[in-house]
């Protein structure tokens, strides 16, 4: 991509703040001293209507490679366990065999048109498709790169020890460019914590990478996971570079467990992420906040072979976390932003991220009166930009 | 208004089945034979451009009175009590002093919009305000006659027995031309489940009305006040007439406890309304429509002084109906279209709904593939009509 022009926007409300004007040069926020009287002439001057600015939303939880959206509607008929939908997927993916770059696609261009700027996507790895996925979203990677950040976690949906070859494949991902390990239910889907873990954690110490585990197990199970999960984040100094997916288990256990909890997590910095689910508890979004927990979200699946709900949008994601939290002040709304936008870019590790000056120019328009009003409304995104570069322009993705 | 032109309606599916055309005369839908051939010189014809074709959604439980939809963001910092929102709603109300009669026009709009053509509402009736509220809802009820059937619960929002001079004020409600006698809490909020009851259900046996009950009461609390009402539903012949509303305590049952408890809503003919809330336990809604229990849905109260949520779209309620009961399978989501449209018309007793011939012309279009993509892409409705008259056009309130 071309340089990007220098971008005047003016009269928009930071965080839903005082109206100002806020001035880009390449590619990152200038201070706006700098843009005093003079407009260069090759500037692009935007009305931004009083609409609120936000740091482009984070999306750090989701799965652009299994997506059907922008294809035909599938009839869901999976059964209610998780290995029902692990089977289901594979039947139904083998039956229809979209191009994976092409879901992929489909997914990060609405994403940018809800005004995301930065996803961090689990891709299945496992022996019967091999790499073939991890190709196809580092492929895509590539194709978005002046649009959207992407991060890669590989990802053993099946099984990381229980299908023999995976762990291999994994690190091969990893060698390929993926960015992160994953790993899943280290007891109930693989039946060995220990042994899931350390296969994880030592891929992640050779490789040197950041780890993110999905974690649907329930109660003092799920609990005993995020122990052994914390003891080996901090045995290989791992804090900061790790990030436990769903912990359901979270939202299930007494008040003192939750506490001791806690404070394992914030020894080992080791972030949550929450994308609110419908049925299941979840982890309490505003204590683990306010005790220093880390906190991200994003859209998980999004209509795919595991369910039909989704569409990307982050800002819908953060009224649904307060919804889900029973958030009904403007104060808890408030978090749920936060969540969606800092929070998901410092899991991401993201440096350059935010409204200052020298941050990256990642941003998004909302029209709106308040943020807590943002979140109930949702309303169309009026721009989205990535580095500098218009990507998305009143409800329309541009690339 | 004037009598509503004759419609052809092309190239709709219903329930997005087979496409068929759809003739509209006198407000009603008329025998697609009757269109055969002959078009009248006078009749408007509308190209559906394949969109699925509903009967107008029902939104059986709202609080039309109390929203500040269309006025200016109101920041919340209520406490998390019942009784916390209770007062802090009688300040802000106070402070805010709105006219109802505009309050409620603009949710009424915005539910038209939406292709919503039947709304029963809760209308507050307590010791302060007095019965302006129920005066003000049944102007509304009047100005949009042609637009929206609106039906009218009187509701001690404060408490009927625990607030003296509600009782009597209830009954001058229902003289005034409220429609339901409506309760709340008779153990949690008013001490005295019998005492409550028997008032409720005293006024609705002396004025021949139904009755609506909004029942937060948790686990055997709430149970033993479904067992109260039952008993009093069936004593009176009451059968058909009575709807508990969030009935919350279903979702926190024993097995066998639900079972006896579904019997017992059945033998009584109740019905129950779910707006499927975000943060406690709520109906099993599959479980009570496979046994027979008649079920409906509302928007609840939508950005009032409760909480900030909510507009007035009941096909985005079905998704929270679906995606709160971990509905995945496209039966599941189709059940949801059931319980915000024929559901709710049952409840409101509304005989001529639905789309046979000789039904109320009471439609919408929505742009989709099937019932189940419908409810989770949600997108704005393309045409509503009430009566044969064209209310809702492109995601705009013509009303």
């Amino acid at each position: 991509m071309t340089k990007p022009a220098p971008l005047l926007i003016r009269n928009v409300r930071p965080m839903a703040g005082s109206s100002a004007n806020i001035f880009v040069r390449d590619g990152v926020i200038a201070d706006s001293a700098s843009s005093g009287g003079e407009v260069p002439g090759d500037i692009t001057v935007i009305d931004g209507q009083n609409a609120i600015l936000l740091p482009g939303f984070v999306d750090a939880h989701t799965h652009i490679d299994k997506t059907f959206w922008g294809f035909p509607w599938q009839r869901h008929t999976a059964g209610p366990l998780i290995t029902d939908k692990i089977d289901n997927e594979r039947r139904v993916l083998r039956t229809l065999n979209y191009p994976t770059f092409e879901q992929a696609s489909n997914q990060v261009r609405q994403s940018i048109r809800m005004g995301t700027t930065h996803i961090r996507s689990h891709v299945d790895v496992e022996t019967e498709t091999k790499l073939a996925g991890i190709e196809a979203i580092l492929e895509v990677r590539d194709a978005f790169a002046d649009s959207v950040t992407i991060e890669i976690v590989a990802f053993p949906q099946r099984g990381l020890l229980t299908l023999p070859g995976t762990l291999e494949l994994m690190e091969t991902a990893i060698a390929a460019g993926a960015d992160l390990v994953g790993g899943i239910d280290p007891s109930s889907l693989e039946r060995d914590p220990a042994g899931h873990l350390d296969a994880v954690f030592g891929i992640a110490e050779r490789r040197d990478v950041g780890i993110d585990i999905h974690l649907h197990e329930p109660g003092v199970l799920g609990a005993f996971s995020i122990e052994l999960i914390a003891e080996r984040t901090k045995v290989l100094g791992m804090q900061g570079r790790v990030n436990i997916s769903h912990a359901f288990c979270l939202g299930m256990l007494d008040d003192a467990y939750l506490g001791t909890l806690t404070e394992k997590l914030l020894e080992a910095r080791i972030s949550i992420m929450s994308h609110a689910p419908g049925f299941i508890e979840f982890p309490p979004l505003r204590r683990l906040h306010d005790a220093g927990v880390l906190i991200c979200s994003g859209s998980d699946g999004i209509r795919d072979s595991w369910g039909p709900y989704g569409n990307a949008d982050m800002l819908e994601k953060a009224m649904m976390l307060g919804y889900r939290s029973n958030f009904r002040r403007d104060e808890d709304l408030e978090l749920t932003i936060e969540i969606v936008t800092k929070g998901g870019a410092a899991v991401m590790a993201q440096d350059s991220y935010g409204l200052e000056p020298g941050c990256n120019a990642d941003l998004v328009l909302v029209p709106g009166e308040t943020l807590a009003e943002a979140v109930v409304s949702r309303r169309p995104r009026s721009l989205v930009i990535k580095g500098g570069n218009i990507v998305a322009r009143d409800d329309k993705c541009l690339v």
